[in-house]
C-alpha cells in the first residue's frame, strides 16, 4: 500500500498494524496439545499467509474513525480476518471454485486434503466468535459484535452469497443479480467489519451509519476491482490463478458492464467512499486513504 | 423416550419440550429471501428431520436443574441443536466419513450436492452464534455463552476430535486415545450444552461444576452405546447405516473393551451420572432420567 492522503501516510500506518495483526493471528492459533497437529498447520498455513488484511484494517481504521485507539480493535479484527479466510479454504474446495492456489501458495485442500481443509475452514469460524465473545470489552459489545459478525457470515450474507455464485455459473449476465451476489458474498463482510471497528469504540448510531454509507460503496468498488485484476492481472501479482472467472463462466462485472464502464464505476464508488469518510473529519483520513487504495490496485 | 424416575416423567416432558424445540428450530430456519431457496431447503432437510433432540434436551434440563424454566433456555438448546446438525451434514461428507443416509434420510449431500451440504454446515454454525448472542439475555450472558460454545465447536474440541478421530481409522485399538478423541468431539458438546443451561438460570459455580461432573460422564456413556449401537442396532431403529464403523477400521469401545466390558462401563458411567445429577434434589430428576434412558437406548 502506498497511497497517502494529505498527512495521513498509509504505507507507514497499514505496515504497523499490518504486523500487529498477524503476531495476533499467529498467538491465536499457537494451539496447545489438544488440536491435532495437522489441523493446526492448515489452518496456520492459510491464516497466516502473507495478504492484504484488508478486512482487519478496516476494523482497525473504523476504531481510530471513532476516536478510540486502534489497539482495542486487535481481537475483532483478527476475528474478520479468521472468517475470511475460512471462507477462501470452503470456496477453494473441489466442490465448490477448485483452486489450488490461493495467497500465492497452495491452496489448503491442495497441501493438506479435503478433509483436514473442510475442518480447518470450520475450525477457523469457530474461534472467530470465541476471540470476540472473550475479548472483546465489555461483554455486551462483545454480544453485539458476536450477532452482527455472525449474521454478515449466515445464510443470507456470507454463505447465501456464495450458493448464488456458484449457482450464477453460466448464467445470463444480468447487473442486478451481480450485485445482489456481491453485496452479500463480498459486502456484508466488509460492512461488518467497519462496523464491529465502530461498535469496540462505541459509536453513535450516526457515526455507524456513516460507516455503513462507506463499506457499502468500498465493497462494491472492491468486488469490481477484484473482477479486473482476474481478467488482467498476472498470477504473479495475485498470488492465485488468473482468468478463472472466464474459464469457469462466472457473472462477472467486466462481463456484464464492459471493461471501461467497470472501471468507471469503481472510480466513482471510491470517490462516494472518500466521501463518506470525510463525515469522520479528519479521522476519516485513514478510510479514505484505504479507499483510494482500493482503486489504485488496478492500476 | 420412555424412561420414568420417581415421580418425573421423562416421556411426558421430552414430547412437550421436543415439540417447543422443534417449533423454534422451524422458526428460526424460516428464512427471508435473501436465503437462496436450495440452501435453504439444505438446511431445514438436515436440521428438522426427526432426531432425539438430545443435546437442546440436556441444556432444558440442566436449566430446570438451576431454578430456571426451561423457556429461558431455548434459544440456547436451538444453537447446540444447530452446531449438531452441521457437524453432522460435514462429517458426513464424501471427504469425511461419506454417509449417505442420515436421522432416516439421505444426508444433506446426497440429496443437494457436496457444495450446498458444505454451505449448509457453514451456515448453521455462523447462525447458531447470532442466535445465542441475540436472543440470549442479559447481553452479558450471551457473550459468556458465545465464548463458551465457541470453544467446545473449536479447533481443540469438537473439530479437533472429528480430526483425530479420521486419523485414527485403522489404527491400533487404544482407549486412551479413543477416550480423548469422544471427549473432544462428542464430549465437548454435550458438556457445554449443559453450561449453556446452567448460564442461563444464572447458576453458581458449584452449580455449573454438578453439571461437568453429570456430562463428563454421561458424554463417555452416550459414545459407548452409540458404538454398540453401531455393531448390533438395525438401520430401522437408527436412521442411518450400521456396522459401518467396522467396515471403516474405525476405532471403537466394543473393539477396543469388547462388548460385554463397554456395557459394564456404560451401565457404570450412568450411574455416576445420575449421582452427579443427585446435586441439584428434586430438580435432577429430569437429568437423572434421561441419563438412564441413554444406557437404556441399549436395550
Amino acid at each position: 500500500m502506498s497511497a497517502t492522503l494529505g498527512t495521513f501516510d498509509l504505507a507507514e500506518t497499514t505496515q504497523l498494524w499490518r504486523h500487529a495483526i498477524d503476531a495476533r493471528l499467529a498467538a491465536y492459533t499457537d494451539y496447545g496439545s489438544d488440536t491435532p497437529i495437522q489441523l493446526a498447520e492448515a489452518i496456520r498455513h492459510s491464516l497466516l499467509a502473507p495478504g492484504k488484511r484488508l478486512r482487519p484494517m478496516l476494523v482497525l481504521m473504523a476504531c481510530e474513525a471513532c476516536g478510540y485507539d486502534h489497539e482495542a480493535a486487535l481481537p475483532a479484527a483478527c476475528a474478520v480476518e479468521m472468517i475470511h479466510t475460512y471462507s477462501l479454504i470452503h470456496d477453494d474446495l473441489p466442490a465448490m471454485d477448485d483452486d489450488d492456489m490461493r495467497r500465492g501458495q497452495p491452496s489448503c485442500h491442495a497441501k493438506y486434503g479435503e478433509a483436514t481443509a473442510i475442518l480447518a475452514g470450520d475450525a477457523l469460524l469457530a474461534q472467530a466468535f470465541e476471540v470476540v465473545a472473550t475479548d472483546v470489552q465489555p461483554p455486551e459489545v462483545a454480544a453485539r459484535c458476536c450477532g452482527e459478525l455472525a449474521k454478515a457470515a449466515g445464510p443470507d450474507q456470507l454463505v447465501g452469497g456464495q450458493q448464488d455464485d456458484l449457482a450464477a455459473q453460466f448464467g445470463e449476465p444480468n447487473l442486478e443479480q451481480l450485485e445482489r451476489i456481491h453485496r452479500r458474498k463480498t459486502g456484508a463482510m466488509i460492512n461488518v467489519s467497519l462496523r464491529l471497528g465502530g461498535l469496540v469504540a462505541q459509536a453513535s448510531e450516526e457515526q455507524l451509519a456513516a460507516l455503513d454509507a462507506y463499506g457499502g460503496r468500498l465493497g462494491l468498488a472492491f468486488q469490481i476491482v477484484d473482477d479486473l485484476l482476474d481478467c488482467e492481472g498476472t498470477a504473479e501479482n495475485l498470488g492465485k490463478r488468473t482468468g478463472k472467472d472466464a474459464d469457469r463462466g462466472k457473472m462477472t462485472f467486466p462481463a456484464v458492464l464492459g471493461l471501461e464502464e467497470s472501471r468507471r464505476r469503481a472510480k466513482e464508488l471510491v470517490a462516494a467512499a472518500i466521501d463518506a469518510a470525510g463525515r469522520f473529519g479528519p479521522r476519516g483520513a485513514g478510510l479514505a486513504a484505504l479507499a483510494r487504495y482500493v482503486e489504485e490496485r488496478n492500476h
